[in-house]
């Protein structure tokens, strides 16, 4: 993906990719997306879940739902932000101490989905993208459930990821001091799966 | 924390906290905030690491860093939102899966941290956030790093949290249905730490 001014990354070009294999990947692997938009200049952040599609990223809540509402409604602009936390990165110094993270930054006008068919397969996609196959193991949404909630998209076109890994960076000058450095990982796991107490079969 | 117009939760009011305790409680557990602000109209979201201390938030980066310079410089409103994702929620019905979790949103203007005492103090509650007592056993930041580091802090002021737990609801004609239904915990969890290989001790 070429970089644009708002996808180059500024701060450790280094760590930059631009590559849409590490963005599709990070996204993927995301479970929860921080969607940012400003409203008459004031700025809100909402965690939610999403889908990717291709190079669409899907995004639902309630039809009723203020901030996707406002958003699809006024054509502004949003910045979508996926966080990967990998491990906490231990230095010598307290000033070299950093985090290992996957992330991307994801800037678009985002439109509502109207056509019926697209809604769907991006209600599908948001399911299977918590438990893959799942939407193949749930009773579909009913045109009723489908008016109910609303879907937007975001095209992946302008986009950046961000990727630190590894040890820390030490001063030569504090190697020999007495602190433990290292990598403590990070990641996100699922426990056993507890069945509801509604559950009957 | 009194609600005002932006933190008053619109969607699923009774999952709404309004109780510092539990703010705080959101804030310290997490290890990750996603900062949002407009420049010039376009939004930005960013994701960092911060620490809380009594009721301000501090959030650090380079001293050139692009995002949080213009932020504070720019006296600008910033949304700081954190979440924690504790579950995925599957139900009977596509309609009705969704994810337990406990986020807070958070507003206000940012000021650049210039006195030294609370800067250190603050980077010193940065490094502790990562791994408890971990700022005494480090070397402190010299005089030049404190100069590189941009510590700026956001009053607590205006917050609320939201909390979905428990297991999924369900349409009661959908009870029958053959589909697996409950809650797939999830955490994020931290692995045996593994010494870098620059350790000389």
């Amino acid at each position: 993906m070429p970089p644009t001014a708002r996808t180059t990354v500024r701060r450790h070009a280094e760590r930059a990719r631009y590559d849409t294999e590490t963005v599709h990947a990070i996204l993927d692997e995301a479970l929860v997306c921080h969607i940012g938009f400003a409203i008459d200049g004031r700025p809100w952040v909402f965690p939610t879940t999403f889908a990717r599609i291709d190079d669409r990223l899907y995004i639902h809540g309630a039809a009723g739902n203020f901030g996707l509402k406002t958003l699809a409604g006024s054509g502004a602009e949003a910045c979508v932000t996926v966080t990967l936390l990998d491990g906490l990165v231990l230095a010598k110094s307290a000033f070299h101490h950093s985090m290992n993270y996957r992330s991307v930054m994801l800037f678009g006008r985002v439109t509502a989905v109207t056509d019926e068919a697209e809604k769907r397969q991006a209600l599908d996609a948001i399911v299977d993208h918590m438990v893959p196959g799942r939407s193949a193991d749930t009773r579909p949404p009913t045109a009723q459930e489908l008016r109910a909630t609303l879907v937007v998209r975001l095209d992946i076109a302008e986009a950046s990821a961000k990727v630190r890994e590894g040890d820390p960076i030490e001063d030569p000058a504090d190697l020999d001091l007495p602190h433990w450095t290292g990598v403590i990982p990070i990641r996100l796991s699922r426990d056993e799966a507890r069945p509801a107490g509604t559950l009957h079969v």
